[in-house]
């Protein structure tokens, strides 16, 4: 049972296989013509994008969706090229030098070996919330920086002051016939995705119909565009087509090792592994959630490492799980991996029969279905939505974007981290500390700057907003002594911990210190509410001997007794009577 | 007024100066004496550790003195050359290749006024949070492994298994006489520290008289072992003597910019300054805390600096606040940073009038002051204390002297910071989550585990004890869909967010789609105690439009207002009753 448990965990495919039956078939059958349709331009001009011969893009589409359909945990992820990887790989692969000893294409594929290994690694070693560090806001201004970049290209640039050099540079150069039938494509593309829906509609067809011929708009513009390349010999005219795509399949081979190129390549590899793998696991979880199924974040490194694996195996470059193409298959009605099968399958049928036709293909109408598909990825909605909700979200994007846009993808991805962790952790270094007083009679305890409350002249109560650690600890301590500068007559200071999740050993350190330098005071030093855990760890360590004071379990407990002691006191020192209670 | 206060601030020597009085002139002269005293050898034996010639021990040992005097906060941190930054020095002095173009002391003083540069900068952007990410137990691991690289000196390595091979290469070429010499040093020395005083005690000193005497002891170690020399002439029998220390007062100069070394040399100045300074402040604090005195972190940032830039300009090599002399200057009655003015007199005048003398001084009468003074650094106890108190904090410790020990004191601490940002961060990243019920009839609600508490079989209350971000969001989700899992019959989950202290967009966006996933399993979804921050955060989003459910004030006011709505809907719908209340 145990030994079945872990098969069935390696390889989630069994999982479906045994009960798979016609009607699933023919979904995901459907759900695989559609994605199929859509992915012949799009691994051209994945291709394209990346620098890479128009095959590369056809040999990621093959053994990589197999691979995933075995080992991935989402039902309904099509993985494959996708744009941002792509430019990722464009930018490592175009940092090579001429004298490098190796073709494009090789170092691409050494780029999804290393990815793959780094997915598989990270899987072994359950390294899956690594990627929690890439927070929302940051892949959000990523993506969009991207697709900017993407849009712009053309490109031996990888940002866009370089972008805009080349484009200067070239501009006398310009192809007028080739901006032409682009521009005319774009047109098209841009009209399909939103007029010609209505108008099917209009003429007649079902919704339903009609959008699954949309999806086939970027086919119809390869079609069309083709034919009238080979009718008009526009080669000829200048106009660069995709040229002979060897009909073959890929030929199954180890990538070959270079240390050096290794070396220089795992930090490239490395931030492609990573923003393929947030992208994908984003997307598989949206999916997921409408359905109700499951993804396993740890079980879709190792889908994704066997994947890109797949693709350096058979010549491609790195691959993973696109948006797009997954709502399409999603929505196709795909209800099992077994759709990324069939569409593989579907691609393999057109590298072998149809790879002559495609040769007449116009580079342009696939330059066009790059921008026309990324174009719907430039969304810097995320700087508004941030600026209102949280100013240090908004950093984190506008550093993520202006970093990506002025200094590249590599970078942008880097800064972007950088900066929320480094807030998260200046915020957590400077929490909030709230004085709090009890609203009257009900035992519970507020900030007094923001409720009604009653407080104790002899009692300060100070709630910590977060867990002491060592990057607050001595804020903490500063914030205590200010804080009784501006009281006075204080005899106790009561620390309310309901929101302390854990004391480690340096704030362990600041607590000793205050207990000191209170107790020196003459000033009582107690905790309330303290957690279960932290107070376990207090109770391994010799704090609780030395506290000048107690721990109550509750902070209204530690207020009334307090309180009934000061009384007492003052029965027995009533020259202290300078308040009343 | 203001300029005033600004005056003040860049100044604190201005707020004592204005009251001092000739008591405090005589305690501080006292103190200065001592000191004195103490820092003759010591700069001397830091600039032989830091591999530079003796006399930039003494230039590093006056002005920097009287800089911090006039610009720090702390009014007793003693500043000069300390054993860490020294051997950090000697470490990035070190590595310069022979083809490097300029001398041992030319680096020193280019690290010192790079060091005084970056504190300086450090403060005007008020950057002093920065050194709280250094946690306690880090910066004792660390400053222990140097202790143990210190004493194993003589060094050519700059790590463990460097220094064994050196020694192991040199054990034939050990100089019977000088490890005589040295071994005798270093048992009177370390005799000094424990068996001195008692034996003068029993001699009818007072103790006060019998600890200034062997603050002293040190001192005549230097004199006995320089007469010896002197008189035997050591020298002649090949024992290494410190030689001709130029008797002059070391001359200010700029000194030389070259950009490529600046470059070599900003790593190495950046740990220099952040471990001296994260040094200086926690022995500044410790003594300050004592006599009430307040430390400013950011006005040490300005007072370090000046010290390392008046070392820079003066020829000396980079400094910081010392534990053990600032003790000593504390305890001999120091009462303003006048003492330090004071004490850098006193090295002058050791500059102009004893260089001849120390001339004969033998090498191993400093190397035997270095290692008994550093040998008290080699406090492992952190190991043990860590072990015992915090499994993740005992991580960091580990990691940093290994790393220090193993790859060298740069690597150490990056190490250790590295390790104890990841750990917190790992720990963060999956929070504790607790069940709670409500300790009858008290509206308090503990956790279920812990407590004998009450729980209604429709209500899942979960208690959340961190704040909610990017990094933790997702874990949050899987949990709380994992809990309820393992209930049947929930029909509302309340998050109790006492611990909760923010709620960023990438938690928010978690939010949401939890909202979504439970309305579509007709479960409500309700926030209780949310505090004041949060929930101005949460009314500048949709995302309580879209709740479906409530925000409560207390916690148990969501329960009590929930189970009645149960017992309504009960009474609506008779065929849900397969559980009472």
């Amino acid at each position: 049972m145990s030994s079945n448990t872990l098969i069935n965990r390696l390889l989630p495919c069994l999982t479906w296989l045994r009960s798979y039956d016609s009607r699933q078939l023919s979904s995901d059958l459907v759900a695989a013509s559609i994605v199929t349709l859509m992915l012949i331009p799009q691994s051209l001009a994945y291709a394209m994008l990346a620098g890479l011969p128009a095959e590369t893009g056809l040999y990621a589409s093959m053994l990589p969706l197999i691979a995933y359909a075995l080992f991935g945990s989402s039902r309904t992820l099509s993985v494959g090229p996708v744009a941002v990887v792509s430019l990722m790989t464009a930018v490592a692969v175009g940092r090579l030098g001429a004298d490098s000893g190796i073709t494009s294409p090789q170092a691409a594929v050494l780029l999804a070996l290393l990815s793959g290994a780094l997915l598989i690694a990270g899987g072994v070693l359950r390294l899956g919330f690594l990627a929690k560090f890439l927070s929302h806001p940051v892949v959000a201004g990523f993506i969009a920086s991207s697709g900017v970049i993407i849009v712009l290209i053309k490109a031996s640039g990888d940002n866009v002051p370089e972008l805009v050099a080349t484009l200067w540079h070239n501009i006398g150069g310009l192809h007028v016939p080739t901006l032409l039938l682009g521009s005319a494509t774009i047109i098209y593309l841009a009209w399909a995705r939103s007029g010609l829906k209505p108008l099917l509609q209009r003429c007649g067809l079902s919704a339903f119909a009609s959008g699954q011929i949309v999806k086939a708009a970027p086919v119809a513009a390869v079609v069309i565009t083709t034919l009238i390349a080979l009718l008009t010999s526009l080669g000829d005219r200048g106009i660069a087509l995709v040229g002979t795509i060897p009909a073959t399949l890929p030929s199954l081979r180890l990538p070959s090792f270079d240390p050096v190129m290794l070396r220089q390549f795992i930090g490239p590899a490395l931030l492609i592994t990573i923003i393929g793998y947030v992208e994908s696991v984003s997307v598989g979880k949206t999916l997921g959630a409408r359905r109700q199924q499951k993804i396993d974040p740890d079980q879709e490194l190792f889908g994704l490492g066997a994947a890109n694996l797949a693709s350096a195996l058979s010549g491609g470059f790195p691959v993973t799980g696109g948006f797009s193409r997954s709502v399409v298959n999603y929505d196709a009605g795909a209800e099992t991996p077994a759709a990324g099968f069939f569409t593989a399958f579907g691609i393999l049928l057109v590298a072998m029969l149809l790879t002559p036709l495609l040769a007449w293909l116009p580079q342009a109408t696939l330059a066009a279905t790059i921008i026309v598909a990324v174009a719907a990825m430039i969304d810097f909605s995320i700087l508004r939505l941030t600026w209102n909700y949280s100013r240090s979200d908004f950093i984190a994007v506008a550093a993520t974007t202006a970093a990506t846009l002025l200094l590249g993808v590599e970078t942008g991805v880097s800064c972007g981290v950088a900066a929320s962790l480094l807030l998260h952790l200046y915020k957590t270094s400077r929490p909030h500390i709230a004085e709090v007083g009890e609203v009257a009679g009900t035992g519970h305890f507020r900030n007094v700057r923001r409720h009604k409350v009653e407080t104790h002249p002899a009692l300060l109560s100070l709630r910590v907003d977060e867990s002491l650690y060592f990057a607050n600890a001595s804020y903490i301590e500063d914030e205590i002594f200010r804080s009784l500068q501006q009281h006075h007559g204080v005899h106790h200071v009561i620390l309310l911990c309901t929101a302390v999740n854990e004391i480690d050993l340096s704030a362990l350190h600041v607590l000793e210190t205050v207990n000191q330098r209170l107790k020196a005071m003459q000033i009582g030093f107690h905790l309330s509410e303290v957690k279960g855990p932290v107070m376990d760890a207090l109770q391994r360590s010799e704090f609780l001997q030395h506290l000048n004071g107690d721990v109550f379990l509750s902070h209204a407990q530690a207020v009334h007794t307090l309180q009934e002691r000061e009384l007492q006191s003052l029965r027995v020192h009533p020259e202290y009577q300078d308040f009343q209670i």
